[in-house]
């Protein structure tokens, strides 16, 4: 199971911490790693870069300039591709189909998607028809895709791991 | 049930986006009303009052200029906190336990949490231990409290609402 996810348009400056975030969550709920297409920004990509090595796993980041390209060599390799939007189908009804995709591009987009991303995935699909986040959406795709089990998941060569704690932190840090 | 979720330690401009997706997510997954801490920012709410006008429910947006006082006055009237924090216990060893709370407020932070948060809240929880978002982590938090049903909840009085496509986009307006 290869999962991918793809930021469209992203803009330094403005969008900084949601790309950050999607580069977050795609890690920390099991993806394998982030494309980021839009404003080339090495700053924002370092964040996630950093969090990456030090809290282990082999979550990778890179830039694509078209993301056009991408998708489309993405297709030829036989890999899907699901469009996360709020007009898209809910969820609940596709998930158990897209589950059997085994080689998956998860894409979220920024304030304007161009309208041939509706066209090019094999799956337009919403979390709830609401305006909420691609942050949340992502995370609640990533959820039911991976059942649940993502919660769970452990990061190989961590440097750091946090010990969970009614009260206060506890974080262990290997050098 | 009554659910309220309080953000901490909102800056004005840099936590522009993420303090409005806290409060998008919060409405679009079943919450009740979001409180905003830290800098009062009437732009940023505004934006969250006028989604929450034209997409129906009746979700509150406030601001509150002691973050203490106020948790300190949900728990004096039977309230319990939850706390998300990459620090604390799983959510699957708590969310039944705290499901069983019937007006819980949800604190979310930003970048730094006093410590007092950490002692005053009923539970310290965690959606994964990993770092990752906020934002993520108060969707997944909904979700498993309200055990998936949220992602069907309907918005009563919307006037715009849209209508699931396979491809491209449909909205229906009532003026």
């Amino acid at each position: 199971m290869k999962v991918y996810v793809l930021r469209l348009g992203h803009r330094i400056g403005r969008d900084k911490r949601v790309s950050t975030h999607c580069g977050l969550v795609s890690r920390a709920f099991g993806a394998d790693g982030i494309i980021y297409a839009g404003e080339y920004d090495p700053h924002m990509m370092d964040s996630v870069k950093r969090v990456s090595k030090e809290w282990g796993g082999s979550f990778s980041i890179r830039y694509e300039k078209s993301w056009k390209n991408f998708v489309k060599a993405w297709k030829k390799k036989a890999g899907k591709v699901v469009h996360l939007t709020m007009y898209g189908v809910p969820i609940e009804r596709k998930i158990d189909e897209i589950r059997n995709c085994k080689r998956l591009l998860v894409v979220v987009g920024g304030e304007k998607v161009p309208p041939e991303v509706y066209e090019i995935a094999d799956f337009n699909i919403s979390v709830t028809n609401q305006p909420h986040s691609e942050i949340a959406a992502l995370a609640i795709f990533l959820d039911r895709y991976f059942q649940g089990k993502e919660l769970k998941k452990t990061f190989r060569n961590a440097k750091k791991k946090i010990v969970p704690q009614k009260r206060g932190k506890k974080v262990i840090e290997h050098k």
